[in-house]
């Protein structure tokens, strides 16, 4: 069987960690590289995360590619609130022993694409889109080639989780994410918190990945257990949302999603809704539809696909 | 028992005739006079609307001051395609002939709430908020004097109807909304659409109405039986919402809502996201709370009592 | 001769006073009425000082109206650091016997229109736009009855003189201002800080006026020399510019000006440049002109007029 | 005597042409190579046109590195209706037969900081900003490694040339322009309309250059008769601006210019006023000044200036 050749990009993050060994877990996945972006944390933080990341995975190999520490236009905005001063908090974390690559992560996008067959290459973003942006506006050709962008934010019929209008990945950059949503790429596929809200890691899924006899398996868990915690205070709800893999999980089993090609569009111009991402559910605008915007999702079968793949990890 | 005294602001609209006479009906309230607003259809057919409904109620004594035929700012937006070129299809409509008031609606209420005792007066609010907010930056004083507004409008967790971030009322007048939400006023209340597409006029609940020996009844029945084919051709939903009669079901029954009290903004200044109102649930912003957001009703209850009131009427 | 008819809405404020003076001293000018708003001080300083001033003139009948204490969307931002504590530093203040109108500025220049010849009302707007806006709101039917607007308000080829991109009248209140000029009016002429600039108040012409026999002529001097000096410390400028008395300058002798009939717009959506009002100077945007906006006086005529029309008085 | 190094990024353009040929004429300026943007015409025609100058000169040598062939959000706005659809109209054009380098103009501008000793390195910004703000959102820490940024662009006391609001290079890219003015450089120096509007080509001044021996002279001539039949027949100006070549000469002789370091913004988020820039002139906002704003011009001096540099080409 061909293997799915994707670049992951990130800024781990406690979901992206789980995302990113998720994807190398799996047999059906290429990690031609990993490009790091500033985001949940700063880029040094990031950058490092990734590594680390890597190592437990025992895939010291992957190229790893830093980028942009800082939005196209806003000041960062990071998420230490959730993730802890680290990014990783909840697991012990030691110094990585393999190298950044030299190449930019900007440039590590461009080239891949423009090396590998047209349609080949799918961009699975976990943070926000400040890489994908600077290099299509850098090198619009790209657009093209891509097989398909799945990205991990938005949110419509859930509030944000940054402010009451914004998804943290598209408000920290929403001129990235404007550019993203408008380069006319043949498929973009959007994860938002209305469908991230429904892969709930309660207690009983995250035991399903303690019971794995590997170590990736329980750092996945205890990772999730920090950010149980983190969403149990803060919403009352039973287990948090597990946000990133989800993207991983659709690139691997799309069935397990359902939604709607429609129209979304990225509010760049108002304090007060920045970084929001209306979306034509009903079709009123008449505008084309540029996403695949993603509201359900079989929060078991997403569970069992983390726990398949996060097995075959040392 | 007393009366609770209520001034209705409308723009009939379907939806707002179930609502008139509901209140007409109700022997709990005191209607001190209806204030007419541009809005569903133009001023001349939403003044015309009104004393119609309030003659098939019987009730032509009661005081109707035509309001503002245009928003504060914005060119007037209208809904002929929900609610037909009379803003009352569906329904043979006869000629009033009762009169309007020589006074304008936004003196009425500034003069009904310095007349009547400090906090005894509900705004019931269904329409387009220009009234209310022309009345308000003409004499701030009135604001202290209100017992409560009450208002149908605004959407967070649902989509917009009239755009993918806005519901029709708010995005009409924006800014008249933005000026009530900011007001200072002891007790707002909104209905949004999060709370009236809960309210569902199924074919059984129209059959509830449509049992009713009277005109009333049967006029409500065949106002729903119209809205309830648009939206299921539109939505494919089960039954239209029945929106604006969800504010005086509030009035006179509070306890078939619930809802939370937060910080609600109005998006001003973005062309996309026009009119959004987005609502702090979850105390992200720090901002003290200006308003009580319903998001629940029960439906059923909510049936039987416009039943109970409009059983009342001739 | 026949004698204009003027409406002069006005926030005094030092210039508005010279303003008020000039009209008030004028044979040619019937001021019909004088309506207040909020701006250089809060509406009852302004409401007072006008009394003040028509004391000033000895022309206690004319009817004063107070209007708006807030402008329609904004809190209000007031000039103290310009007029001083009361809106009238440098002279002596006295308690005004004459009493205010009942009725409302907004319905005072409504009743106006409507009972006066089509065509024959000029109003003067010497302060931010919300009594005319709100007026235009409530009764658009006047518009087509006004013979000119002319304003005092915007800047284009001077910055700002409250923001660097606006001027104080069109920052107070602009989304009035929008409203004023997007109102369809026949005519419209704007003041704007390009012309009021050229219209400075050097020592040598105060002691044009400090020379008049009357107690008028020595009020507006000593107004005057408070405004000098503001001015000459901020701006290092040879003399004050006089904003308001240029309107009724031009109501008298328009010849003294010239400018262009030119597409103007107000900012209404961007903190950073809320109030601008920029100007189709060069018909780049192929809008039609809605104002006649000017940029050019006769200085020395213009102050000549004013002392001319101070002599008449007490 | 050192010489100046400078990067040249541009947009040629009738003025570019005339900015180039000058700096390539200077013996106190060291080219270390042009960086290419769209912005009056397409990107692959201003990086053909930049060889042909280049060639004109006789310094086929010097390194030509395309850049963004589009703004970093908004869709590319050209200006043929000034500059031809060449981009350089009114001069014969040849094939060039120089190479473009391989390296994209953001890593040349990235690499060319770095590689030279901090603080020695101007750039010369003569179109829209997108390759220097790409630089800086990859490269912060280029920042500080800039000797100064000297860009054409911008316009206060005179309205834009664009939109009533806007300069041309600011208006195409916006938020590159205000990611460069709020980069932190240590000298930023703008030279907007207002000071370019005073370096009008007159016909006494065009023949100055058509009376060199050289044919650069002569292509400098040409080029700028071009410009001043636009502009005459546009705004009845005695001679057109010279825009870009002012950021040549004030690297070379700064004398011949004043201005005041003042605080300049970017607007970003309004339709109306998109690419104002807002001057700080007098202090009114207490934000530190990012900027040295120029407003006057000895043109003479400039046009002698351009002379004399001109003289030495082929």
């Amino acid at each position: 069987m061909n293997k799915t050749a994707i670049i992951i990009d990130t800024d781990p993050g406690q979901d992206d960690a789980v995302a990113i060994l998720t994807a190398l877990g799996s047999s059906r996945l290429e990690v031609v590289g990993i490009s790091v972006v500033a985001g949940n944390v700063p880029l040094e933080l990031t950058a490092k995360n990734v590594r680390i990341i890597c190592e437990w995975a025992g895939r010291p190999e992957v190229p790893v590619h830093a980028g942009c520490e800082r939005p196209l236009l806003r000041p960062l905005v990071t998420a230490e609130h959730v993730h802890g001063k680290t990014g990783l908090d909840g697991v012990p974390l030691h110094e990585p022993a393999m190298p950044l690559q030299q190449e930019h992560a900007v440039d590590f996008i461009i080239r891949t694409l423009r090396e590998r067959e047209r349609g080949t290459v799918t961009l699975c973003m976990l943070g926000p889109l400040t890489n994908l942006a600077m290099a299509i506006v850098r090198a619009p050709d790209i657009v093209g080639r891509i097989r398909e962008i799945v990205l991990m934010g938005g949110a419509y019929f859930e509030g944000g989780n940054i402010t009451p209008s914004a998804e943290f990945n598209i408000y920290v950059d929403p001129h990235a994410a404007a550019t993203v949503l408008a380069c006319g790429a043949a498929a973009i596929t959007m994860l938002p918190l209305d469908v991230t809200h429904k892969a709930t890691a309660s207690l009983a899924r995250i035991g399903l990945l303690r019971a794995l006899p590997n170590r990736a398996g329980n750092l996945a868990a205890d990772i999730m257990t920090t950010l149980e915690r983190f969403d149990v205070q803060r919403y009352g709800a039973d287990g948090a949302p597990l946000h990133d893999p989800t993207v991983i999980a659709y690139v691997l089993q799309p069935e397990l999603f359902s939604g709607r090609k429609v129209y979304v569009a990225v509010e760049q111009n108002s304090e007060l809704t920045l970084g929001a991402t209306p979306v034509d559910w009903w079709g009123i605008t008449g505008k084309p539809a540029n996403v695949n915007y993603l509201t359900t999702v079989d929060s078991d079968g997403f569970f069992r696909l983390l726990a398949d793949n996060l097995s075959t990890l040392p």
